[in-house]
C-alpha cells in the first residue's frame, strides 16, 4: 500500500464540509454536547448500523433516509440516546432533523440524526431546538475539532484522523471522527462514527467501500463485549475534489478503499485506547486456525474474557486463561498443537510451558502500554485480528457510578 | 414437591461413604488441598464434564472410566489443574489414581481423579503420592467437611448440602459438595462437584437423573462467563439405603430426581453466592419469550454483561443496559412490548420509563444482598432462569493478582 499523507481537521479536513460543536445542556451544563456536520452540496451517503435488535429511534430514522443515497447534514447529540422511547422517540428524532433543516434552509429528508447517552430517556426538545440554531450559526470549515468534542460521553479524549491521497491528479481527502468508550463490540459499526471525503463517488460504490473498510476496523474491536442500541457509522462523499467518480473499475479504487480503511482502523483503535478504564491496548492475533471463521471466534473469545482481561491488567502472563477461552470459543483447537506468544516471547509451545526465567520476559512485554497476544493453533491457514484492552478497577468504577 | 429433610454431612451424609481432606502442600503449605471420597462398596457412577474443547488430563481419564459405570473412590487435588500438560499430564493423572488404589487396596480402574487450580503446570507427583497415603489413613464417615474444604481454590467458603427422603420404606440420603468461584459458566457441569447417595440405582438411570438435575441447576449459573477446562460433576450411588433399584418406572423416581435436583441447585447457588468478588446474588428471569431457547439466550446475555453486572454493584437500576443485552442476545425482542422489573418494582413498561419517585424504590430493591431481575418480553410463553452475581472491584483485584 502506498504511504498516506496524514493531515489535520478530522471531518472538516475534506473540502466542502463545515462543522460545529456547541453547548446545549442536554444532560449537563458547560460542555459541548450538540454537533452538526454539513456538506456544502448534497453528498453521497453510506452507513452501517447496530445489529442490536433494540435499535434507537435515530437509527431507525437514519436507516430509512440513508437508503435514498444523499445527505446534506448530520446532527449529533450526546447525553441522551433516545433509545427505547417509542413513538415519542421517533417523533423527537424527526423534529430534531426538522429543526436542523429549518436552521440551514434545506430539505429535512437530507438530514440525519444521531444520539448517544443514557437509554430510556426522551430528548429535551427545547434544548435540542436551541442547539440546532446555535450549531447552524457556528458552522465553520475548521469546526471538525469542536464537533469531535461535542459527541463524547464517557470518552476521555476526542478521536479524529484524516489522510490525503491523489486520484485523477486531484487531491482527495478522507477524514473522520468517532466516539465510544464502553458498550463496545460493534458488529456493524461503532457507537458513533463519521467519515467525510471530497472524493466523487456514488452512494452504492461508497457503501461497498465502507463495508469493506468496516469489516477489518470497527468490526474488529472489543472493549467489553456489550453491543449498543445506537451504533452508527456514516460516510459522506461530496465530490469537491473533482476526480472522476470512483467505482470498483476505477484504477484508484484500491487506493481509495485503503485510505478509507486506514481512517476507519485508526478511529477504531482510538476507541479501544480510550476504552473505559483501559490501561493496555492489546492486539489479539489468531493464526493457524482451521479457517478464518474459527480464527475470529477464538480471537473474540480471548478479547471478551473477563479473566484474560484482568490478567492483562495485572501484568500476569496467565496463558492458561487464553487457551481456556479459545477452548470454549467454538473454534477447533488441540492444546498439544497450539502455541501462545506475548509479543515475541513464547509462553506455551505445544504442551511445553515457558520456564520460570521466561516469566520475567513475558511480564516485561506486558508492562508496555500496547502489546500483541498471538495464538497459533497450527491446524490450518485461518487468521484474524481483534483490537482490545484490559479490564481494570476503573471499568468497574465508571460503570457502577454512571448513573441512570 | 414434597418437603425435603435437610441433614448435615455433605458427601458423607449418605450411608457407606467416607471422606478425608488433608494438607499435601500442592501449591501452598498449611492448607487442606487433597481430598478423597470413598464408597465402601462399588457405587454406580454418572458424571458430566466441561464442554471446553481443551479438557484437562483428569477429565479425559474420568470420561473413559465413568463409561464402565462403577467407581469406588474419587481423589481431588486443588492448587494445580493438570490442564494443557500433554502426555505427562495423562501419565500423572493415571499415577494419582494408582497411588490412591494402592493406598486403599482396590482396582485402580475404580478410582477417578479431579484437579483444580492453575492451568499449564504439571502435578507435583511426590506430594500427590504423599497426599494419597495421608488421605487414605484419614478417611472417616464424618470426613465430608474436611473434603469440602480441601477442594477449594479462590472460594471463600465451603459448599455442602444434603437432604433425606423415603423410598420403599428406606431412608435415602443425597448429599454433595462443590467448589468454584471464577471461570464459571458451566454448560455441562461446574468446576468440581460431587454428589453421593445411598440410593440403589443403576449407572444408566443415575446418568438420566443427573442430566435432568444439572440442566436446571449447574447449567443455569453464570459468574463471569468463562468456562473452565476442568469442569466435572460426579454422582455416586452405592445402594446402602436398601431401596428397590430406582429407574424412571419406579413410583418414587420423581421424588428422587427432585431431591437430586435440589442438592444440585443449592450447590450451584452456593457457587454464585461465593462468585469472585460478588456482593449481590441476582436471579435473572426471562418470561414471555417466543420460546424457551430465546428466553435462555436473553437471560444468559443479561447475566454475562459487564455493564449490567457493574450497574448491579453500584445499585443503579440501569434497565437500559438490561434491554441492550437482550437486544444483542439473538432472542426476538420488541422494546415497545417488553417490561423490566427489579424485585416487584417495574422499571420499564412497554415504552414507559419508571418515574423519578420509582427510582428510590428500585434502588431499595438493589440494596438487598439478593434480588430478582425479571424481563417479560410479552411475545410468547418461553421462560428461563439464570442465577448470577454482580461484578465488583474485588473481581478485578482477585483476577489481576491470582498469579501464574
Amino acid at each position: 500500500m502506498e504511504p498516506l499523507t496524514q493531515v489535520t481537521g478530522g471531518v472538516t479536513a475534506a473540502r466542502g464540509f463545515r462543522a460545529a460543536g456547541v453547548e446545549a445542556a442536554i444532560k449537563y451544563p458547560n460542555r459541548k454536547d450538540f454537533a452538526l456536520l454539513v456538506s456544502d452540496t448534497p453528498a453521497s451517503v453510506a452507513a452501517v448500523f447496530t445489529t442490536n435488535r433494540v435499535a434507537a429511534a435515530p437509527v431507525q430514522l437514519d436507516r430509512e433516509r440513508v437508503a435514498a443515497g444523499q445527505t446534506r447534514a448530520v446532527a449529533i447529540n450526546s447525553g441522551c440516546a433516545n433509545a427505547c422511547t417509542g413513538e415519542q422517540g421517533m417523533a423527537d428524532a424527526r423534529e430534531m432533523a426538522a429543526a436542523v433543516a429549518g436552521a440551514l434552509g434545506i430539505d429535512e429528508r437530507l438530514v440525519l440524526v444521531c444520539s448517544t447517552g443514557v437509554i430510556g430517556v426522551t430528548l429535551p426538545m427545547a434544548r435540542i431546538r436551541a442547539g440546532a440554531s446555535l450549531a447552524a450559526a457556528a458552522l465553520s470549515p475548521t469546526g471538525g475539532d469542536d464537533a469531535a468534542h461535542a459527541i463524547l460521553t464517557t470518552d476521555t479524549v476526542d478521536k479524529q484522523v484524516a489522510v490525503r491521497l491523489e486520484i485523477d491528479g486531484c487531491d482527495v481527502t478522507v477524514g473522520g471522527m468517532c466516539k465510544g468508550s464502553g458498550m463496545i463490540e460493534p458488529m456493524m459499526a461503532t457507537l458513533l462514527g463519521f467519515v467525510t471525503t471530497d472524493a466523487a463517488i456514488g452512494a452504492r460504490a461508497l457503501d461497498t467501500a465502507l463495508r469493506q473498510a468496516v469489516e477489518v476496523s470497527f468490526n474488529r474491536v472489543v472493549v467489553d463485549g456489550d453491543r449498543s442500541t445506537n451504533d452508527t457509522l456514516i460516510a459522506l462523499a461530496n465530490g469537491a475534489a473533482g476526480n472522476r467518480a470512483l467505482d470498483p473499475a476505477h484504477p484508484r479504487w484500491g487506493a481509495f478503499v485503503a485510505a478509507l480503511t486506514h481512517v476507519c482502523t485508526e478511529l477504531a483503535k482510538k476507541l479501544v485506547l480510550d476504552g473505559e478504564g483501559a490501561t493496555k491496548f492489546v492486539t489479539v492475533r489468531v493464526t493457524g486456525a482451521r479457517n478464518d471463521g474459527d480464527a475470529q471466534k477464538a480471537a473474540r473469545a480471548v478479547s471478551k474474557s473477563a479473566l484474560v482481561k484482568t490478567a492483562w491488567f495485572g501484568n500476569d502472563p496467565n496463558w492458561g486463561r487464553v487457551i481456556a477461552a479459545v477452548g470454549y470459543s467454538g473454534a477447533d483447537v488441540d492444546d498439544q498443537q497450539a502455541q501462545i506468544y506475548y509479543g515475541d516471547v513464547c509462553a506455551y509451545d505445544r504442551g511445553r510451558v515457558a520456564d520460570a526465567a521466561r516469566l520475567k520476559e513475558l511480564q516485561a512485554v506486558m508492562r508496555h502500554p500496547a502489546f500483541d497476544v498471538t495464538v497459533n493453533l497450527n491446524l490450518g491457514t485461518g487468521a484474524d485480528t481483534i483490537y482490545t484492552c484490559d479490564f481494570s478497577y476503573d471499568y468497574v468504577k465508571i460503570n457502577a457510578d454512571y448513573t441512570t
